[in-house]
């Protein structure tokens, strides 16, 4: 169903849901303890320390490698599979012309200047801020520094000759304090040339959407021709970032996960709306931005009825991005949707909201949901040698009203010769209104005339042409789709949720390690389902009579699936589980003496430390269950005998 | 424990086992079925075809996406899972200073002519090929067709020299019947600037090796500081190739798995190689290539107690291939393991055998197997701010006798001023030797003089310097690993096994599709570990009655990871079977019309088209049992009742 247009929120022009507005959230993070977790056990490093390393590229680790690998096979789960999409995997290397069509070659790009000295360049508006912020710190006139609040904030979206107005008016210099070049665009596209010859220009996509747009054919052919459907990708995508900083949320190179959901311009509902319509989440539109700066919370059913969002299927995938970061275990106060402004959308979108996360860094952009209207297909079907089309039924056949231009093709060859062609050619792309006109005129008797090229006119007589008007039966007829853009950057929600699943535990350690009970200790509360490593195995001492049964369990272990860390140096248990809450793995198997009499294990819960008791026999069974969500932990408890253990003794103390 | 290197085989000097030799195996491949069935499934495409396509490059579509990404979770549960091998992700983005130190600056490269009227360029080795395979066809001569195909034989190893010398003598001409220049050497790196500066050239990765010799350190740590263990990588790499050609097999990007297994040069054993040493493999070591031609047959044990293969490492990994191969559905006859010979040898490797899988292109090299000895940690430790070292404990501390230089610095900072220094660097790093022709001087109360930077020469007395000799307790020392890398081309591992899955299944089709009861249909016999969709949901006839079933068993399927496809079309259900097992769907559940009395579904299996009747409640669970591998089809026909098939009734007939 076609909905009004005029639901779209103009900037500042009105506010809307007052009544449920609420205070932005605030959290408190520690981003020194968990960068030091995330450094020390290798989730992820700076790529080529030992070449002094490269801004803006990072290496993971194998905890970080594991736990991104864990949240994109959650991500095919909740979404591919899910919803049956048409997974495709193309190329990073893409043709010059490709991103000439998709706008990416004159638009893909960000201001820069260049200390005059060192060569060194900076990111026009990143430089700006700084120079507001010490000027802010310095000024005592509060006039001045609202004001530099308020230029802070609309910076980021100013065009080149902004900026230098800007720059030159706060007297800025680089950062290593000299003049500076004018602003200027850099392209954020890498370029690569394709095969040896030095004739075909490419780059490294800068996002993985425009390889299914451009096998837009191909998928609708395996979707048997109907829309609507959604193609997914999973891929890498490169921007050479000017001057990349905090870490792992702005890198040259990431991981995204795309999915384009193709659909008709006159039906943008969605079957599966109604299963997520009550669901209520943090909105952040246009007019709260400008206006109150508070969120709304409302549910889906009433923005989508409000019209603040656009349609049904850009809220259901919002509500279904806000399932995915819930279940990878962001904190659900730390996320919030906000509408871009006009003047801050891509140049392909017409409606977009990004999910944010907050976390010590501010709110950052993780996904992106756009409406990028037809701008894609119309682009490639224009530029490339294929129409981006589908066929659309209509309901029943309807008739359409069709004018054509009939020629006489013996007496306009035989007056106009080699020119008959373009003649033909001009009348069967004139516009309905015009082949009208003629009609009119040929009817009463009168010649026609019009220029072709712009150049030469041409007179017909009613002999050589007639217009005729019929009434024809169509059955359907060939749309160019829309696209419902959901855009996950991998890395960004990864850093975050890192943010979001750390804790710190007081002193709840084994007394048996000096001088250790009141450490403070890092935790990581990732859900089973994403937990790099899923169960540590420990026995309780470091002796080779408990010790031997390890390998064996972890290879029964990996046989379901499960993945496991042994740890059998010789320190304290306590201080073994401590390494384990740190990197977030989420249950402890302890092998002890009793292990060697009655065949039974200790499985210990990381964020409650609770323990059980569990026979040998049934353990790997358990633990995979309890990571492929079979069964909860209260059922474990509820059916095996509890174990008091020691740590949670000591923290009772 | 150290092995006699007199075991590496040289070049053509003996063959082994000529007692067990056979024939090379031949497999009929029909190539056009298979690529028919690929083009118009879209298993893949050449990427960007709307803009012409470029060459190399290929999009994988929803069946090949899905079968790669089995394949690369099936190679992480068999190799990372099953091994605790440390999983990293490094970036493809990589500086320049690295692939210097790497060799790959220097030596990654094809040899290339240019056609000097179009300026187009081809591969020397490829374009004499060509050359010659057109002589061979055009001369009688035997003599000079039994050298040409010699020459045929070895020309992929030729320098530009020689390459030149035999273009020249066989008056090559460009593909376009041009004159060509002379070979020139063209390094296959696609090259990337990093920043806007212009002053950090990097390069796309060629391999993903170098990401994991650049963080040996810090994986070394998360190893607790042991050796051995192996690190792994899944990732893109990038290669320009000069003129692509045979489809997936030579591409510009890729997807590689690589595994790089640190061990002690003195220790090459491996601990599970007992599990794998009677396995039996084709082997085709060098004496055999430039001899008899003929494979052996011979077990693990075997080769690696002959010294055919060099270490118990190597040889458990090339089993482990093995067996991942046979587990992906590759043919066991279809599968060699070739020695490289020396002079083809990539220049870090000190021995390498390829998993050569057979197809209709040939014998193609699809998993490497080197060792890499310790050219790349030393390599990087000398260019690099680190020391890719380990440190390894002797078995008992032992005593090792060391001589210093011992200055009295007072007296030598006297004479010498700023030059004591230079002096005190130049005898910490002089030999032993050295330190001991001193010792005797000055112990017999000469002087002792040396030369510092090839210029100013320096005396000191015995009162400046004195050498000690000392017996020190050494419990153990810094080594350099050496490296085991299996590699595998998940591109080229996908093409060859679909031309090994495929067969043609003749006339086995539903009479009541017209005339088709004799056609011939294609069949995909792909494991349900990594066929593409597990399972197909047909209802007997469109009809909404039974399709209304579909949705939900979609669902119930998807949350067991269970990848399900319905069709609904109303073609005969004989002729839907045939769609499904075009692209390997191993299993497929029929709904009808007893479905809605007994809740009862039909499952088909693909390759013998046995069906059986199970209950609605237990399908789900049945089918995903069948495709983790918890039970086998013959275990689901003992237990549930057979359904007789159509479809069969009419291949009988």
């Amino acid at each position: 169903m076609q909905r009004d247009k005029s639901h779209i929120i103009e900037d500042a022009d009105i506010t809307v849901g007052v009544e449920s507005a609420v205070d932005m959230p605030t959290i408190e993070f520690s981003r020194e303890s968990v960068e030091d977790v995330l450094k020390r056990r290798f989730f992820f490093t700076p790529s080529f320390g030992i070449y002094g390393g490269v801004a803006g590229l990072y290496d993971y680790g194998p905890p970080g490698c594991a736990l991104k690998a864990n949240m994109i096979n959650f991500w095919r789960e909740h979404f591919v599979l899910n919803e049956s999409m048409l997974e495709l995997d193309g190329t990073c290397l893409t043709p010059e012309q490709v991103l000439i069509t998709s706008g990416h070659v004159a638009k893909f790009q960000d201001y820069m200047v260049k200390d005059l000295v060192t060569g060194n360049c900076s990111r026009a508006d990143h430089l700006l801020k700084d120079v507001i912020d010490k000027t802010i710190s310095e000024s005592k006139d509060q006039k001045q520094i609202e004001s530099l609040k308020d230029l802070r904030a609309r910076c980021e979206e100013y065009d080149a000759e902004q900026l230098h107005a800007s720059l030159t008016e706060l007297k800025a210099l680089s950062p290593e304090n000299n003049p500076i070049s004018k602003p200027y665009p850099f392209n954020l596209m890498f370029e690569a040339q394709i095969g040896p010859s030095g004739k075909n220009k490419g780059f490294l996509r800068p996002e993985t959407a425009q390889n299914i747009f451009v096998n837009f054919k191909r998928l609708l052919e395996v979707n048997g021709g109907k829309l609507p459907f959604a193609a997914a990708q999973v891929g890498l995508a490169f921007r050479n970032e000017i001057a990349p900083r905090q870490g792992l949320l702005r890198v040259r190179e990431f991981q995204m996960a795309e999915i384009e959901h193709f659909v008709r311009e006159d039906d943008k509902d969605h079957p599966s709306f109604k299963d997520v319509q009550t669901l209520k989440m943090n909105l952040y539109p246009q007019g709260q931005q400008l206006g109150s700066k508070k969120l709304i919370i409302m549910s889906l059913g009433e923005a989508v009825g409000r019209g603040i969002i656009g349609n049904q299927t850009l809220g259901y995938f919002m509500a279904r991005t806000f399932l995915f970061l819930l279940g990878c275990g962001v904190r659900r106060e730390g996320i919030r949707f906000r509408q871009h402004l006009k003047r801050e959308m891509a140049h392909y979108a017409s409606d977009c909201w990004d999910a944010e996360i907050l976390c010590s860094y501010g709110w950052i952009e993780c996904v992106g949901h756009a409406d990028r209207s037809c701008f894609d297909l119309t682009a490639h079907s224009a530029a490339g040698s294929e129409q981006l089309t589908a066929y659309v039924r209509h309901p029943q056949p309807i008739t359409v009203s069709v004018v054509e231009a009939v020629l006489n093709k013996g007496e306009v060859g035989r007056a106009f010769k080699a020119d008959a062609k373009k003649i033909e050619t001009y009348l069967k792309s004139a516009s309905r209104q015009q082949l009208l006109e003629f009609k009119t005129k040929l009817e009463s008797g009168s010649n026609i005339s019009f220029s072709v090229d712009d150049s030469k006119v041409f007179e017909l007589t009613p002999k050589m042409v007639k217009v005729e008007q019929k009434d024809v039966k169509e059955s359907g007829k060939n749309i160019t789709p829309h696209v419902i853009e959901p855009s996950f950057g991998i890395g960004r929600i990864l850093y975050t949720l890192l943010e979001h699943a750390h804790y710190i535990r007081e002193g709840n350690t084994d007394k048996k390690e000096e001088g250790a009970d009141k450490i403070a200790r890092n935790v990581l509360r990732l859900p089973a389902r994403i937990a790099p490593t899923k169960v540590s195995i420990l026995p309780l001492l470091s002796d080779d009579a408990l010790e031997v049964l390890i390998p064996g369990l972890q290879k029964d272990l990996a046989r379901s699936g499960v993945s496991s860390k042994s740890d059998v140096s010789g320190v304290a248990i306590g201080r073994r589980y401590a390494r384990t809450d740190e990197i977030g793995v989420p249950f402890g198997i302890t092998i002890d003496y009793d292990t060697l009499k009655d065949n039974t294990v200790t499985l210990r819960e990381r964020d409650s430390m609770d323990q059980v008791r569990i026979p040998l026999s049934e353990i790997v069974g358990v633990v995979s269950d309890l990571c492929e969500g079979r069964v909860t932990w209260e059922q474990v408890l509820s059916k095996y005998p509890r174990q008091e253990a020691k740590e949670k003794e000591e923290e009772k103390k």
